[in-house]
């Protein structure tokens, strides 16, 4: 049995085939232009595969209530071409088979929740750290929506002493998102992180803040484990850092069994960065499951 | 059918009987002194009513994971003879009925949504601001619990650019509780919030940090309601300030159909103090069901 996965990104969308236990058997990358020059490639790709199902994990906003009448569309982004956009709908007509459907981070959170570090768990989140922040929160198994798709993202910060930055959000400035993504790090400091791995004090405030949103995490939801992937978390050095933050702000309150063993509780993601396509597989499957 | 309700707060307990449309039938007030002194005095008012269950929500920590050996207990609280109290099966015990359990906000937010303001909700948060701050989270209609309780309180706050109070949790100092509680409120101003009602900047300053509380609530859960409840907010002034402040910080950033309108979205508890134990007699309901 054969399924779809397509991991739709705002600059490019991932193509997928897998199989029942995960394993992606190809892969093709298709940059994202406008949806009516990139959606028929998607659907020339799969056409004549033979999928059982598709599953499609999406940058968003994304409408993810099966009851909404815009169930299935990527919703209000700026990005040209892709507001209001059915992307379920126009894949499920054009391929003729059954789509799951969650947002970008909601698929890594089940890509590692089937496949990776957090297999059998019920209660887990995802940060994922790049060109924005977000999060997908898994509850009793289920990826958790809500009215409208959650934001962790916009969680407000506590501003490090020692750093002046205003914030890369445009909505809210300071807000996790403003002082943890990738473009926040190199306005702060006029060039990428990744020209900046050996200088600490980048690492020190990014950590600072990286750990905040663990701690929100952990009083609010109290998951079994909390999993950072995302292009800045490959600065490998912020693990540490964070769990050291996050054991001085939780300071021995918070007496679970998993906040126990900071190591095992604060992780990076475990499937080389394709834990969002094999979510968009798992998502294939639940379709017709 | 009667139902027995335990309302376990650390000063007193009160104990109630209900219908199974949560009709509160008559209801005492026992002193919470020692388990020695104050478990049998509650029994000896339940016997004998024929109380077909009992609910109880109760101060923690307590243990609400069915699976763990400790489940139904008050396990580490600092309260002299309660560390490690196995109130729910000492109930079960003595009065032979079977017994359903909760934290005491997670009895107040389940108060609200089967017989208040959220009746019908699948997803809501539900705030205790008094002697310390906590809150209940409600998810696809449970009582979300995760790892170990969650301890929203705990979140870290930004600092009101005019506050220059340190705070009052010994763990953290300035998380939600320590910023906004009923005691930050005296130590910060000298006396308590009641003899502070037309003292503006102290409602504006405590607005400040509740909203922030509304903001994460909304950006991480993306409830359909936010309820506060607890002495603090029979400050009446504070709603609105609540809600301004809120519509500042998420500066039309969420789109969802529960922020568009705030004056129903973050709401005071509907019930008139008695959603905790209209909490318990749910509990008790479905500990028969």
């Amino acid at each position: 049995m054969v399924y779809g996965a397509l991991e739709a990104g705002g600059t490019k969308m991932v193509c997928a085939l897998g199989d029942e236990n995960g394993k992606i058997l190809e892969q093709v990358s298709i940059p994202t232009e406008t949806p009516g020059v990139t959606l028929p490639k998607i659907v020339d790709y799969f056409k004549g595969k033979e999928i059982k199902s598709l599953g499609i994990a999406a940058f968003g906003p994304v409408d993810v209530d099966p009851e909404s009448p815009t169930y299935g569309y990527i919703t209000s982004t700026p990005k040209p071409g892709w507001a209001d956009c059915n992307i379920k709908g126009y894949m499920e007509e054009a391929l003729g088979v059954p789509a799951g459907f969650d947002h970008d981070v909601g698929g890594s959170l089940l890509g590692e929740a089937t496949y990776g570090c957090a297999k059998g768990m019920k209660t887990a989140v995802y940060f994922t750290v790049g060109t924005g922040v977000g999060a997908g929160i898994m509850i009793d198994g289920h990826i958790h929506h809500g009215v409208a798709c959650p934001e962790f993202g916009h969680i407000l910060m506590r501003i490090h002493p020692e750093d002046n930055y205003k914030g890369f959000c445009v909505y809210h400035g300071s807000c996790l998102e403003g002082m943890a993504c990738g473009p926040s790090i190199e306005e702060r400091w006029g060039k990428p992180g990744k020209e900046l791995k050996d200088n600490d004090k980048v690492w020190e405030i990014e950590a600072y803040y990286l750990a905040q949103a663990c701690v929100t995490a952990t009083v609010v939801i109290s998951p079994e484990i909390i999993i950072l992937g995302g292009g800045v978390m490959h600065q490998e050095s912020l693990f540490p850092l964070i769990r050291k933050n996050v054991k001085e702000m939780l300071n021995d309150y918070v007496r679970s069994s998993a906040t126990k063993d900071l190591d095992k509780y604060i992780v990076p993601a475990s499937l080389n960065d394709d834990q969002g396509i094999m979510g968009c597989i798992k998502l294939a499957i639940d379709a017709v499951n």
